[in-house]
């Protein structure tokens, strides 16, 4: 077998089998073929597709092209949690320290933000000595200790991943939803979990912009999730506007902070809590989602969350004091308020304009080698529906200087719609897909 | 514009315009952009397709990529022809000294040999001292004087299209029609030629197997021809069998000589007039291509054709007495006639094979530096259809020793299928593309 003759079977719409896929993973984590190649197949399969049974292959052969992290010490079902990417999307944030506190582990490994979207190792960086670098042994004893831990990659994870990841992006093929899928199972898997909870974001901001689309994808990961006997569930949520109402690192640490400590609520919290409920019910806690939503909320009421972050902190080096006095997180040197400017109502977001404005404000890195300033950012006072006028406060700016603050002003009003005409709010969720089906969801279920 | 917002724009199915389309030229030309993303944009114009204009735009822009030739001293229309390969396919070395005798200047760039298919240059270079290296001042000057030159490339034609060329090869994207008639074409143009006309073979021995693929091809191209302003007429030929009867480079020399003497004819002489037929026609010498190969077969008739020939040879300091005696061509070590050995009709016959057998005995190259022996090959006995007997002779091998002779036998052998029942000749004619349309043409027409 050579890899030209990979190539030419999925150019003529072939089922790769699993030795073919095997030799393509390994290709990619040894870089054995060259990257001509390996584009010519990524494009043949964005265009001809993979079935279920390929990309669980290609799944299993790219966690299998690494180190696969042992959680066997751990004692529990160790169930993990993904997005698929968003703005002002910090559910780990909230529900790694609340379904901790529930007696459930949590042994996560996040990423970098990405283009538009943030990353949640960015966003706990943004928290004075934090470390995100620990070695599999201290992650792993953490855990034991205090029941939860987000670090960055432990060992050299899926590195076949790394390499397609790459040249994905530099060859227009990161569209392709078999690739996407084994792209993040993959690597969950490689990270050792028992069981996946996936957010899959659908609307201006997210990856996939159709509802079908989304659905698609859920349906692929549940159905890989299936064939490689761990248990996947999906959540389709909304990403037409920001997740929570803060925009940047340390403002999205802040914006956590305050839900763990009954300070705040809204979208961000109930998506937290609906991922935390399946995390639950996937880890044999509760019989149901909402049983586990219930104990979340109790966690909160308690203070029992908010004591678990800060134990994680400590226990990562950072500054627990951050929790109880959220000034002590980077603040920007300008901060200031926009307004509306104009009467009506809240159309739309260009949420991914709205992440793009984040990043050129510092939040994020335009360059893998860029620097992130913590500290900057936005807080939207609007959502999708609400009726403004003229000095309603539209925004309110964290910039390191009034020209940023400027921009980023521009750039947020014009990322948002105001017209006439009144508009329903947007929608939060959308469904979740599980081995048994689709479950489409009501808007306020 | 940057390159991967072009092969976003063809994977989504879009029509590339002119800027984009010279962009991906000159990149390919001089190599700006990596390989891997030009492999990416192979596959998705592969699986994609591309429009005619699209396809019309890439050959110009490809053959605007590095010189043009300016056969403009030369006084009238210039014809060039251009097969799309074939096994004991020699009607350049007929067709150009018959035209040119005829009065019609033919200007000729041709290729080496490519896996099992031969080429025009290796032939030639059979005739001891034979030069193919002509410079442009040479070039013309020749057909100037003597109304013929069949020569390599001179200058540096269409860069663009040899780096796209040697990735395809590598990436499974050879197969693209619209890749395919924008090489050829471009090459062509390039040369300075001011009309075309296409040989494209269809059949076991053709990159074309099927007859839609090669009227789709001859489609294109004209097609291609019409919106560049140079006309272009493709004859679909077969080849389900060896055009002539000999195989190999001196081997086919010889044929080609035998045949311009009036000693042999068959379908090699048959295909040869039809070309040059629409080569006098295109080149405004006749109205009807029937006439042409009235005139040809005139110039066979009074030995005009082969004394051009000789004249041709010895302008370009090969030895013209080939064409009186060809037993000065090169000959090989070990000629033995194998027979059938077996009763019945011959049936069918892999080309492909029947052209790599010829490689394999050091009549091509495996590797673009191999060196080839121009004395070996064979001579086929049977041709589809013919009804056969153990002893009937099979092929007369040309080969560099005993071994070789057998191992080329034994591979002849297992390439060419006799059957019990009666079989009818194979075709010769499919069908004539114009601008005015396709013209299937009858079996015997």
């Amino acid at each position: 077998m050579t890899f030209l003759q990979i190539i030419e079977k999925k150019k003529l719409g072939g089922e790769l089998n699993e030795g073919e896929i095997t030799f393509f993973a390994r290709a990619a984590a040894d870089k054995s073929v060259p990257d001509y190649q390996l584009a010519a197949l990524l494009m043949a399969i964005r265009l001809n597709g993979m079935t279920d049974r390929e990309t669980t292959l290609l799944t299993l052969a790219m966690r299998d092209s690494g180190d696969v992290a042992d959680l066997s010490r751990i004692p529990g079902i160790k169930v993990d949690k993904h997005s698929t990417g968003g703005v002002g999307d910090t559910t780990t944030l909230v529900l790694a320290p609340l379904t901790a506190a529930c007696g459930v582990p949590v042994a996560k490994m996040s990423g970098r933000g990405l283009g538009h979207t943030g990353g949640t190792l960015d966003k706990l960086e943004a928290i004075p000595g934090m470390r995100i670098g620990l070695t599999e042994e201290e992650y792993v004893r953490q855990i034991q200790e205090i029941g939860v831990a987000v670090v960055g990659q432990t060992g050299r994870l899926a590195p076949a991943d790394k390499t397609l990841y790459a040249l994905r992006d530099v060859t227009s093929t990161v569209d392709s939803l078999p690739l996407i899928a084994s792209s993040i199972l993959s690597k969950k898997l490689a990270s050792g979990s028992d069981a996946i909870v996936l957010d899959v974001k659908t609307g201006s901001g997210a990856l996939m912009k159709r509802i079908e689309d989304s659905l698609e994808l859920a349906k692929i990961m549940v159905g890989v999730g299936k064939l490689a006997g761990k248990p996947v569930v999906a959540l389709i949520s909304g990403m037409d506007e920001p997740l929570g109402t803060h925009v940047g690192n340390a403002l999205e640490v802040r914006e956590a902070i305050d839900i763990l400590a009954g300070r705040a609520g809204g979208d961000l919290l109930r998506v937290s809590l609906r991922l935390g409920g399946y995390m639950m019910l996937l880890a044999g806690k509760t019989a149901t989602p909402e049983e586990g939503e219930a104990l979340m909320r109790e966690a909160i009421a308690s203070g029992a969350g908010l004591r678990k972050l800060k134990e994680m902190i400590a226990a990562q080096g950072g500054d627990p004091r951050v929790c109880d006095d959220p000034d002590l997180l980077p603040r920007a040197a300008v901060v200031r308020t926009a307004c509306c400017g104009q009467e009506g109502y809240v159309q739309a977001m260009d949420t991914t304009a709205l992440g793009m404005a984040a990043q050129a404000m510092g939040a994020g890195r335009l360059q893998l080698t860029d620097r992130i300033d913590y500290s900057v950012g936005y807080v939207l006072k609007v959502r999708i529906g609400d009726r403004v006028a003229m000095d309603t406060p539209l925004c309110e700016l964290h910039a390191r200087n009034e020209e940023d603050a400027a921009r980023a002003e521009a750039a947020v009003r014009a990322a948002i719609t105001i017209g006439p005409e009144p508009c329903p709010r947007a929608r939060v969720f959308y469904a979740t897909v599980t081995a048994d089906g689709v479950h489409l969801l009501e808007e306020n279920e």
